[in-house]
């Protein structure tokens, strides 16, 4: 007779990890500052978007790989951290397989691919508003001890 | 005696990069509207400097890791465009090993390890006044076919 | 009406691919010395099994790293030749995720995320037969102008 | 006046280093299997060599990828073990740049990049007879929490 039990959990993860979220991006100067909204976020997965603007080229007029690294790492930094505890990143790797260009959309899934004691692996997928991929992004977490993200 | 020819072409392969590494700046709004500044640029070899500004803090009031990796995306496309053969990025893996914060000044200086046909890999070490390492990066560059950076 | 031909590309496709499979196998010493076999190989996708030797333990007694690499980068090489277009690895990086012990049956899935040009990204993912993920590979490849793996 | 004690030190950690080599090679099947040689250690730094055999060969007839990272996988683990402290690979990147023949003796040798609480980073460079690189890797490691590799 778990079920009621599991959907109210279900449910309060979902409602923390909104939480986490909202708050996370609230103090997050550099997310929020490039124009970064959150999509969808909860246990284990955060989507953010972010238009590409015109600082954000490079000399080639395409979107500066920082940038777009910077987008998909902040979606692996909401989604490591949507359980409430507080998890930093330790390294990245990212392959770019298509321009982004001023005025783009694009969108960053991360996902979970693994959470064993304290470290994790998830994986961002960037594409433009046409679906394409413009970018992957894989990265590895590291829980901080005892320490949660925001206060409750 | 080709000491004297190796002399010019050697001088000749320094204006080179250095015209190139001016003209990159110019027209790359990204990094130059992020305050980097060439220190130093050569055949295959590229140092930048970024002060971590206010608007590249994230939550934790460290410098956002997408900031570190575009100081150090940038220096690697220096060294690797250094040749005035045109050459993007295909993939970077960036290690934080450090926090940086506001007001550190930064140096990412990025080494070629490999240049075999059209591909290459280049290590950079950023570092924060001190000489701490705050992030090394490791890209992969690919050279587009008989394309230049600048005329000439 | 172009239902018919597509049907019969698709399956010249799906037929090279596994002439290409069988023959790569043949003459590849290390794979088939360790005993791996192509349990599924079509245009961009492989996967490859192995069971997990004694001589593969490490002082740990649990499977070397290197050789769940081996598998996976087979995994990924069958899969990135699939097309009969020779290419090469030119970079991976591999997450290991949990052990692997002696006896264990290892399956290594191998798909295409991108292929543009010359230069193309796959996703390698390594489960026991509890179906736990064990290791996760990311590789670039860069195929070579003009060659054919097998020749037909 | 710590000079004595220094070197006492110095010599201690040496040591231990090189009792820790020879005894996690003696019981890491894989590595002695594959003909692997401790050509220096001490504390985070190791180096290794293995002649590349004819079943290490894949069907280019070159080493497999698989075997150049099983080498410089263990260079790396040996490297961040030195000290005693029980560590493992939690990922690696690897960029093969130069192929690698049978009966080629490689030269793998690892150093430490960083070592903070508890993950590290660790760079390998694979080198043949004539001091070609043939391959790099970046590994992250993860210290377990108070365990030793060898009783003393």
């Amino acid at each position: 007779m778990t079920d009621i039990a599991d959907a109210v959990s279900a449910d309060a993860a979902q409602a923390l990890a909104e939480a986490v979220g909202r708050e996370m991006l609230a103090v997050d100067a550099a997310s929020s500052g490039l124009g970064m909204r959150i999509v969808a976020i909860g246990p284990g997965f955060a989507t953010l978007s972010m238009d590409v603007r015109d600082d954000m080229l490079n000399g080639f007029r395409i979107c500066h790989g920082g940038y777009l690294t910077t987008l998909a790492d902040s979606a692996f930094a909401f989604a490591c951290n949507s359980r409430n505890a507080l998890t930093v990143a330790s390294s990245i790797g990212v392959d770019f397989v298509a321009p982004a260009r001023a005025g783009d959309t694009l969108i960053a899934e991360a996902r979970e691919v693994s959470l064993k004691g304290r470290t994790g692996v998830y994986d961002v997928t960037v594409r433009n508003a046409a679906g394409d991929t413009v970018a992957v992004l894989r990265g590895r977490s590291y829980r901080l001890q005892d320490r949660k993200v925001i206060a409750r």
